[in-house]
């Protein structure tokens, strides 16, 4: 079957660069955050979200992202288009997901195929049934057929440019009941020119020495390149990755957090740090592991998911120790209590469980903003209680530099300095008998000498809040027009009080320059979020080089 | 060196009555959620809540239940003296935890050994050192004395009556370092009596390849019976305690849901799920495993930590299925996508609604509601474009099964059926000039032909308009006393439109008898709240049995 028997519309051309700095293709590490990981029950991705997620794992150093399945939702087809146009990748290659062809047609005429093409990512994932039951009741038809739609499509695809790999969905399962179809399955897609077949385990059941029996069979009996895409069902996705490794795979599909359908997918951060710390293989680009605990909770964050505090490597508690027996003895030599030093993958050693910013990292961070503190221990020890402070009362500064900055030249300055003074503010809600909306909010404030009243509407009373604040300022500080709101993110804290909980709202913001991020904590979302905003113009201004004057 | 050299006290006797149905000795299933499962950070027991694990932890069956560490807190000593007058246990053993006697001393005379003979439990668990740096850092004494004080303290219980298990700490790391030396210890305490000694992996950092090796390795250097205790630094403690049984372990050493320091411990639940399930060894007593899941949510309520959703076999997303593909797969036979039974251990499957689920997963869910749709294509239909539509706005309904219920009833009726009708509503939120803040909320509506106007306070304007829909309704419907609110969670979609973004509102709510959740979405997250408030409250007095009558 040829694609050029019948005229077709030409495949989209790949106008994608290469990224600057892959790495080594000898081991893939490959993540499916933004495809297998949204399947994670509670999690909900927009397009904006999953572009920043890709920029994360792009950072991180991943050697591919698996973004999504293109033209199975609009979502994900805009995802590809604007990954595209948005992002210039420096480490990773965007993969598209999709299917086999269907039953009976040819690849060229099946749409959902095209549409992977249309994709224009340089890789694309085919996921192929390789059990022999599921070819005959999910997908009803013959095992021939099968082993046609795996040769048919992965030529197509290869006659188009791209790059191949072969989900080989139930391969576990399917080769412990039909051994003889699952190996065919994985010949068909080698011998057609997949460079990585992956063997799922999609039920999650197996276990590691399962899993490293079959890998190094599969591999004895096709000579093809074999990857390990594992599920968490019975608690041992990242073992049962690394068994794979050990069975001769050099291609481990993972999600960030370990995210995923039922009870998750294999977890990313420990995958790669077993795989560069425990067996000293490099799969990371220089230097990114210690990024591992900073990026996975910025992509905790993006999901909107509270970043699990017991996480191994990269969790709050991971390397956290009860005082007592083992204090004295960390004092000699931390090694004897530690299985590694926790600053190669970017957490730290916390002795006491209050004892949530170290003095060191205040010290880091304030270099980090060019802020250099080492020599004032007063100083830093002030801002250490302050920060231990506000975060007991739900505040984080993780996410929120901007704020962190505006608290730390507060101590340095001795007092807050700030642009306008507020006498009050008042946000209406209501829902009118006619079925209109409305969303009204007042302002009073003092700038430069000055009492300003102002009133807005807006979509809700936050936005009103927002709009208020401007119309009060803008003749004043006209730079306020440069900055734009960019992200507006809600969770509420100790939610076990019905709608009496504490709030904590995040802002993001930008200018022509760049970007940055505010916190705010209230009882309620309309003072958090008055919060949030303070910062976020106190800090937009100073960084549009006006001058604070009350 | 003799016991009787010295005059003592008699030690306490033994007065403790064997389980009236333990399990088969041959396997040991060795909790130690009270001893090591405390360590983990923000788990802070009582003596009570220890009881009531203890008893969770019995019904269970696992054979030997860790108490703590008589002597070294007044807690745990209390615990041992109740436990032995207030507990019958059908299955479990107790174990008193303590350490070998101290450098330099008689068993006999160290305080802390007789400590646990006065715990009066049958079996003593007692910690050494195994890893030669640790016996001269952080012991401080001679590798000599070491044996010495293991063999000599395993004597002395054993005189005593006593059974007794070692932990060998740090085993695996000492191994490495000096492995003569670790075999030493292990042979020392097998020679002194102890049944079981246990192979520590103390600071977590083993894979299980590794731990599979060491624990074959030691046992035909030693001939002792092994025991395994993993801790989950690298991700993989269910893996590793698996891998000790492969190496000829016949004892695991594991924690209720996974608690314990740092990241944790060996999860008891997937650790005895795979050996009964996979590995076909019954080591609980008949019938038990079903309990699993409801022992597992059960003492997470006493350490007041929420149930993890995704943990293995027993989390409330383990076996729930969210893509479309999958559900009408699973209508013809769900073991294709299902790794095990769910009632096995028993949790239950869970089709999840949203925009990747079809026909399917919508009729799946009404069965599972008790509404069979089966017969009507056009009422399925008509279901699922509305979920399609209602979910393009922002709504979820695979986190609202409450939200999807009422939709789903309203198809099926023709209409929706409310308890009232609102006129308006208006809430106002409000920072004044003197510092204060306030936040009131009016309804106006109609219940039972009756106009009803209520104003309320709260702490935010969410809360406010929950207080005044109360104060509205509370003498026509006074089962609205009987629904709390439990969680209340805000999501803005589309965050990249400033605070003009969409809000998403997730709230639940419970009754005496069950829990809930509804969904609110709107332009802004007072309505968004209102919609989900409204929701709980049709639904839960719907439970309640009251006739909708606006």
């Amino acid at each position: 079957m040829s694609a050029t028997s019948v005229p077709q519309a030409a495949p989209a051309p790949l106008v994608m660069a290469a990224p600057t700095d892959a790495p080594d293709d000898a081991f893939h590490v490959f993540d499916t955050t933004l495809r297998d990981g949204a399947q994670r029950e509670g999690i909900n991705l927009t397009v904006a979200d999953k572009l920043t997620i890709a920029r994360h794992l792009d950072d991180f150093g991943v050697g591919f992202i698996e973004g999504g399945w293109p033209g199975a939702n609009p979502r994900d087809t805009e995802f590809f288009r604007r990954a595209r146009e948005e992002i210039t990748f420096r480490h990773a290659r965007l993969v598209a997901f999709g299917a086999t062809r269907k039953p009976g047609v040819r690849a060229a005429d099946d749409p959902q195929v095209r549409a992977l093409l249309d994709a224009q990512a340089p890789v694309v994932t085919l996921v192929a049934k390789s059990h022999d039951r599921h070819v005959e009741l999910a997908l009803r038809t013959t095992l021939e057929e099968n082993l046609a739609m795996v040769r048919d499509t992965v030529s197509f695809l290869r006659e188009n440019g791209r790059r191949v790999f072969v989900d080989c969905e139930h391969f576990f399962d399917g080769h412990r009941a039909n051994r003889e179809y699952a190996t065919q399955v994985v010949r068909a897609a080698h011998e057609a020119g997949a460079d990585v077949v992956v063997l799922c385990d999609t039920n999650g059941g197996m276990l590691p020495g399962q899993v490293e029996e079959v890998v190094r069979a599969v591999h004895a009996d096709t000579g093809a390149r074999l990857g390990i895409h594992a599920q968490d069902d019975t608690g041992c996705a990242v073992a049962n990755t690394l068994a794979a490794v050990d069975g001769g795979a050099t291609h481990v599909q993972c999600t960030a957090n370990g995210y995923g359908e039922r009870v998750g997918n294999a977890n990313l951060f420990p995958v790669v740090a077993a795989l560069e710390l425990k067996y000293g293989r490099r799969v990371l680009p220089e230097g990114r592991l210690a990024e591992m605990t900073r990026i996975s909770h910025a992509i905790a964050e993006v999901v909107n998911l509270t970043p699990s505090t017991h996480q191994p490597y990269v969790g709050l508690s991971a390397f956290a120790h009860k005082a007592g027996l083992h204090a004295s003895a960390i004092k000699v030599d931390p090694d004897l209590y530690q299985h590694i030093d926790p600053e190669r993958v970017g957490n730290t050693m916390r002795m006491l469980v209050s004892d949530m910013a170290g003095r060191a990292s205040i010290e880091l961070k304030g270099k980090e903003l060019g802020v250099d503190l080492g020599g004032d221990r007063e100083l830093v020890g002030r801002v250490v209680e302050r920060v231990k402070e506000r975060e007991l009362r739900g505040y984080t500064y993780e996410a929120a530099d901007a704020s962190f900055e505006l608290l730390l030249r507060a101590e340095i300055e001795g007092r807050a300095r700030r642009y306008y003074r507020v006498e009050s503010w008042r946000a209406i809600a209501e829902d009118r008998p006619d079925g209109t909306h409305a969303n009204e909010a007042t302002v009073k404030l003092w700038a430069k000498g000055e009492r300003i009243v102002a009133t807005a509407e807006g979509n809700g009373p936050v936005n009103a809040l927002d709009r208020a604040l401007r119309v009060a300022l803008e003749r004043i500080y006209p730079q306020l027009a440069g900055i734009k709101l960019t992200d507006y993110k809600v969770r509420i804290l100790e939610g076990n009080l019905g709608t009496g909980s504490i709030t904590r709202v995040l802002v993001s913001s930008s200018d022509e320059t760049g970007e940055w991020s505010t916190v705010g904590v209230g009882e309620n979302v309309i003072a958090a979020s008055w919060q949030a905003l303070d910062d976020a113009y106190a800090y937009g201004l100073r960084r549009a080089g006006v001058e604070p004057q009350e």
